[in-house]
């Protein structure tokens, strides 16, 4: 008999996730509010489930991969909501960006279940999820991580465990997160003042991959700047959420954050012009109005 | 008969170049103001000389790689200066991060002469230096690049051509330096949040060099702070050096760089703070004084 195994979000990270799940020879429900995305699953011989209570129901695993705690919290204890129908033992993993006191809330509140938590924020971009090697920043039992091995395994290559207690994921996650979102702003001012100074973005781009100044972030995004394609893979609102996540800890931990702070004002900036939907290196927008650049269309060079 | 290659300025990046030259088989001239690695340079075989004017006598190539604009200045036109006994058609290669506005100048002040002006920052780190495998950002005239090539071949990998005009390639080298700059400061940042947040830095470190928050100084500044060794690999004064040519830059263009005028802040406070000599990822010691942060000593852990 084969494993069950519910995805709870099918987003670009978590359409991956469950299509790896489904390679690896899974019974894969997955569940979101996108009827099209459901039957496009559901062609690819996943099932199709309407709401998390009907996808989690006596499923071992369940991963949440929606957007931020707020539809965590609904998908998980909501209508219909996931907690209710799993089984004592089997593994909730909650893989979005959240704060890290509420993945500590969580595992306070899914004791009387008996249900496993795993705080398991995943890192990787959209490629490395559709062909199952996100990271895994993991933390929670011993029995959680066991329960969720052959699951993870089907969905990354590298699974930190970063000690017992939920919530010690999430805080790793959001220093990347902090250090990702200042790499997706500061590339965006860098391309911007080279532009402005007269160099060849593409010329530019070529050098600073090969030199120090490079990043993860530069990589990945300032290509779609040169495409003038800002298609979301990930959204400006989604570093809004999450350098927020990170200057609200440093607020409660009474560390000041300058950098994030700033990079931070730049997304809202952006989010505020109603490019929030847009994908996330659209921040370039911004320096480009405020400076009178034109930015490259994508429509022959 | 050998040719002969003259090295002004024998700091990592300058000794990593003249030790390239040597292993290629060039006479290599070096000069710099500090007995002892005058002497270091002899003992490798090498010729050390005394001042500018020595060193660049019937040299084919001059290299400088002075820290900043002033010391290029004086190094080129000062007392036993190098370019009043350079020949026509040897090549001067400007290797420091100096304002583009000052190579264009200096374009215009050797036409006189018929020295033929290389506008050439590099990029790399010390050991890349020393292995002869430096990033290039080269600007200047076909002759310029044509005589410079057997020299740039020994010290470099990487040797882009961005024009005829120096200027440009100083320009490429400013957007590396704003990107670096930020980069080592927000990982100190994100270090500094990290810890205060209880996770254990080595850990850190490990999850998020595999993570999509990596950058080029993370991976290569961070062990410093893991080591707790602030011993001046690259010096915080550097930054403040770069990250203000950036800004003036900036200002000149008419265009706002949050992100790179908040980096400059925390450099000019460490510099403020007596740190100007240490290594530059030793800007974590501002995060550390005002959050009561406990950084690694590297002794046991």
């Amino acid at each position: 008999m084969t494993k069950t195994v519910c995805v709870i979000g099918l987003g670009t990270m978590g359409y991956g996730a469950a299509q790896s799940l489904l390679r690896a020879g899974f019974t894969v429900r997955g569940v979101d509010v996108r009827p099209e995305v459901r039957q496009r699953f559901a062609s690819e011989g996943g099932v199709a489930a309407l709401t998390p209570a009907e996808g989690a129901k006596d499923a071992e695993a369940v991963f949440v991969f929606v957007v931020n705690s707020e539809q965590t919290e609904a998908v998980l204890f909501g209508n219909d909501g996931a907690v209710s129908v799993m089984p004592k033992g089997a593994v909730l993993a909650t893989c979005a960006t959240v704060p890290p006191a509420f993945v500590e809330g969580l595992a306070e509140r899914l004791k009387p279940s008996g249900v496993l938590l795993l705080d398991a924020p995943v890192s990787g971009g959209g490629a490395k999820a559709a062909s199952g090697e996100m990271t895994v920043m993991g933390a929670g039992s011993p029995a959680a991580f066991s329960k969720a091995e052959p699951f993870l395994k089907a969905i990354a290559t590298k699974v930190y465990n970063l000690g017992d207690a939920p919530g010690q994921g999430s805080r790793v996650k959001m220093i990347n997160q902090l250090l990702a979102g200042v790499h997706i702003a500061v590339s965006a001012e860098a391309m911007a003042l080279g532009m402005r100074a007269g160099i060849d973005p593409n010329v530019l781009y070529e050098v600073i991959s090969n030199s120090a100044g490079s990043s993860w972030m530069f990589q990945n995004r300032v290509p779609h700047i040169l495409k003038g394609d800002y298609t979301p893979l990930s959204a400006v609102d989604i570093f809004v959420k999450d350098l927020g996540i990170v200057t609200s800890t440093g607020d409660a931990l009474g560390i000041e954050l300058p950098i994030a702070s700033t990079a931070l004002k730049l997304f809202d900036t952006a989010s505020g012009r109603g490019l929030g939907r847009e994908d996330d290196s659209a921040v370039i927008k911004v320096y480009a109005e405020d400076s009178g650049i034109a930015l490259p269309t994508g429509q022959g060079s």
